[in-house]
């Protein structure tokens, strides 16, 4: 994720870092070969293009905006829910730390550290890495976890039993109990919403009708525009071209929020986070250290 | 569903699977019929068609786009909203997977494998596939359940009922009890949203009215677009019905997301899913496999 | 509620069964109307109309239609969330029953059968029924709810003081009690919200400002068109008072979703599913049959 | 609130009551004289605003929809939100008068009556009334909540007290008391929610913003359209203008839906509901009257 | 926060306070300067502008309206939910208070003064301003949050830790701390909620696209007004170009609710309603006053 807030006058001007601009290099290049080609034709066969005309191309633009917005929308609350989402799981954890305060230490570090591993096994798993090895930094591998299908959920299962075997203890009482359960139920919810983002992508179908119809769009305006403006014609058709490319590559990216991309989520960071409240509430004092962004991006 | 992120340059050239154009070729042809009939009058008495002009169709046009937008946004929260019950039935199988962890497994697993059954069901209810076979591969058939207006209903009566009897015997606690009913709760919100969606499609007076102004739109539009375009009049009025008409075909299918269209939910991999984590948490070491996609659609 | 998914190419042509267009005859026939007489002054008097030109009209019109399209949203919503409330009510009954499964038969079944009472009453009186009397079907006649200045509600706090009764009277206990406690509490929720939807109407002022807007745009259009489009104009002019007034009146109609329009909720329907979920659960086996849809239209 | 659900065709017409026209009357007439002034200058000296066209003047209309679009959607959020509040605050108090019915009156009746101090003392708060003797009608003056910060929230205080006490004093148990204190807790956001709408007004930057744009544009279109329209400028100019303005009167009004507004909220009926719920419910059988609409105008 | 509900006709003429005008007032003067070098090419060089048009500059500016009005309702929402999380720990703050009403004064008050630590804590976070230093005000320092990587987390968990300390001691029964940690985890969902919103900007990409758009777009709009409009083209470029601007420089203040600009959240004035709630709730009767709002804005 870039952490910058707002594009001042001078990164409206220059910035390159977080532009999409390299990502659509090439069919923003297609375009403006066809615009010159359009422009030749409109110079050697000026009859040819004549009867061409912007207005019914107004209308094809606009209702592609439309559409576009919708995509956008959606592809942003995907991002935007995958945030939320892993907010809340650094709410769970924190309450979770919270609720288990005054057991003896004994009795709760390990609960704590099994979750940080649980936390750091999610993102692995939402990035398609080493997800037993994430989880094991924190937790003992253990048979019941490792085989497991979901080996992530399966660790929550070990702090769930946990908890249970406290309560059975009597170390804490019924009540307690399903106090804790609430929060692991609001970390299983965390993971299943993560997966559902991911395992989800926005319907293929859409996408590539509306992909298609920027295409179309895009290469046929210039030709409508050159009989009216001429060698003029590039200058709106690149622009067009810009923005409805720009959104639609923008899209793609928040549409899948938990990669490594530019705009991303910052998972390690959000990992670190958690680990480091988790840990120091386990009794831990050395921490390991914030994840700072590295040229404003937040990994 | 189709498991394709993003659509590549070459796709947007040539992919056909996803591609929502076989299933309105027979309209776009009529379109394009239409067109060729326009450009001939256009020919043949210029005069007839001279005073039409682009622009009330703007109008129309745009007014149209912002209507099936609207409706469009409706059809995909509907496929969104089916995609996160089945994310929440998920969430609330492993939550009582969870939950069920400490106690001992002859009674544990009946009400897992019980809720399997449970899963199967649902999905076989919303495919009007054979429901009753469906849960009875995992649960015994009983005749509370099997005579019941809901089956699948009357199999989660019969796993509350479960749950009852271990807290009559004291196996749980009272507040054990009221964690697990909280997941058996979310289970029959689950279910209810499902019907609910199934059983209410979109308003069709909704439907009817759009897809008469998009019929009538597109018909009437070549007609306008010639006297000025001439011979370029069938491309715009193409792309604007292949988008309007396309938009429209996809919004169909999304609106009834447990079908077994391409673009619908994949319900028989998620109760897959689902059933591997419960057989797992009841011991079963022989998982069904994950069912995986076939050509990039996932059933 | 008219139970068709997607109206088909013969649909298109033909519906009339859930088409709109009954209902906006009158305002339709106006506009034709107007259209001739725009037509003939054209004709007669051409210096008249020929300033006149479209394009300030396509800026009113696509207004209109941005604000026509967000009260168009706010009344689709007020018809989905009046079926959310009912699909949650489902969902409470059928929890409630599951909670109370391992009651004694002569504890549970009065409780299952004043709610029956309850889900009739609530129906009655969103239709504006005799709600008295709908209760009664299923509930003795008692001092205490008839007399109420809320019956629906007075029915429901009978069942409440019912499980109260049976946890004083130690036959649940007091987490159990608390467990079907949330469910009345959902209840009373969705009596409170389908009340706050009949209560409260689309403002007024609102809806009349977008009638009055629309028609004056509906009548001015043609003029508008004549002076370019001549004896076309008719047909932009209808289309655009087509979509206009039939998406107000759809509007309309499902902004008020418990009435019995055609566009209108099953109530009657969805009451009878509760019924036969509750008397199940109570242990009748002879239940009143579903109601099915008469000539596409369930009630 | 006006409660008329749909104006008829007669409304259109004639309605007056619900029409928000008086309050954009001026400015509605300066935009008329404007369009005067136009039309003579048109007159006068044509060659003045010969080159002025109605296209740049599209571009910035459709641009002010969209965005007046929004604010409005923002405001309208705001009504519709202030009525979901006080609509949970007639469930909750439902809910605890259900929940408190098995108590003995003389336990349960000065519970109830101080809730119905708590909902007149919130309408008096939020429309700026005298709170103390709103409250004062229901409950006894104390000296506890009539000198705090906020007497409504310390009369809810004092009902907390009161369940608390009957727990202490074991009238009920501690689970029966939590379902009690989650009426309150829901009740507590209710009156959170109301101040929050009161005290945080749409960001008054951003209603200037689109004030003056709009101000600009309807003063500025005239000029415009004259040159293509002339006598027949002024028409579409006072149809923009009256849909804009209406537009954006009716959204300050529904901003803040606490007033006493034509379109506001009807307080004083919900209020008066709520009291005959609670007054029914403590043994009261003289309720105070339902409060009528007054010329279609509820309170 | 501007504390001033709707524009008057009057502020629309000349309110300076509130308005977005003087930080935008840069580029406006730069397009203002492109538009009068647009007038002297268009006079000096007619033919080199002549064939450029407005129709295409349509097209782009009415996709640049739907993308900034998308940007747009995500800033603010931003501002909206912060605004929400804060209305949501008044909620919490005071229904803590009334569930500790009936302890001790000697067991409540401590924990209602770190609460006020904690409130105060979490604004100074916001605002990065001194955070330990604000809690001090009404915490004692203690090593445990002092420390802590989250000094405003661990006041909060000193606060959970005493409700803990007052179970274990009897003090309150396990449901009564159920009932309290709910409040607390509603707490630090705010805390979360509050920091997500912080550290997470709106996407930099998205941002600096629409910020190059409109730039561009702005820039180039006189010169294809100045061939139809000549001397009359200033006036619709600069008008779009403020409210362009002007929106977007609106959306940047509000997507970032925690600062001081003049439209952020008046975090101090909300801090000082908990506190004055909170220490009346503890018994002190010396609170401090409310924060009034200076010259209209409310900090």
């Amino acid at each position: 994720m870039i952490v910058r807030n707002t594009p001042s006058f001078r990164d409206v001007l220059i910035a390159t870092r977080g532009s999409i601009l390299p990502q659509i290099l090439r069919p923003l290049l297609v375009v403006l070969a066809a615009s010159l080609i359009a422009v030749l034709i409109g110079q050697a066969a000026p009859s040819w293009l004549a009867p061409l005309h912007a207005m019914p191309f107004t209308l094809i633009g606009l209702s592609l905006s439309i559409f576009m917005s919708f995509r956008n929308t959606v592809c942003y609350n995907r991002w935007w829910e995958g945030r939320q989402l892993w907010g809340r799981l650094i709410n769970a954890a924190r309450s979770f730390a919270r609720q288990t305060a005054t057991l003896e230490r004994a009795q709760a570090a390990p609960l704590l550290e099994t979750l940080a591993g649980f936390t750091a096994g999610l993102a692995a798993r939402l990035r398609e890495e080493d997800e037993v090895a994430a989880i094991a930094r924190h937790a003992a591998r253990d048979a019941d976890w490792t085989g497991a299908p979901n080996p992530t959920d399966a660790v929550l299962r070990a702090v769930g039993m946990g908890c249970r075997a406290l309560a059975d203890a009597r170390a804490i009482d019924a009540i307690h109990y399903s106090v804790l359960e609430t929060q692991l139920s609001e970390m299983a919810s965390v993971q299943g919403g993560c997966e559902r983002i991911k395992a989800t992508p926005v319907p293929f179908s859409y996408s590539l009708l509306l992909h298609r119809t920027a295409y179309a769009f895009c290469l046929l305006l210039p030709f409508a525009l050159v009989p009216q403006l001429g060698w003029w014609a590039p200058f709106p058709a690149f622009l067009v071209a810009y923005a409805f490319f720009g959104l639609d590559a923008l899209g793609d990216q928040l549409s899948d929020p938990f990669g490594r991309d530019e705009n991303d989520l910052p998972l390690a960071a959000m990992v670190r986070t958690i680990e480091r409240d988790l840990l120091h509430a386990a009794g831990h004092r050395e921490l390991p250290p914030v994840i700072e962004p590295d040229g404003y991006v937040l990994n």
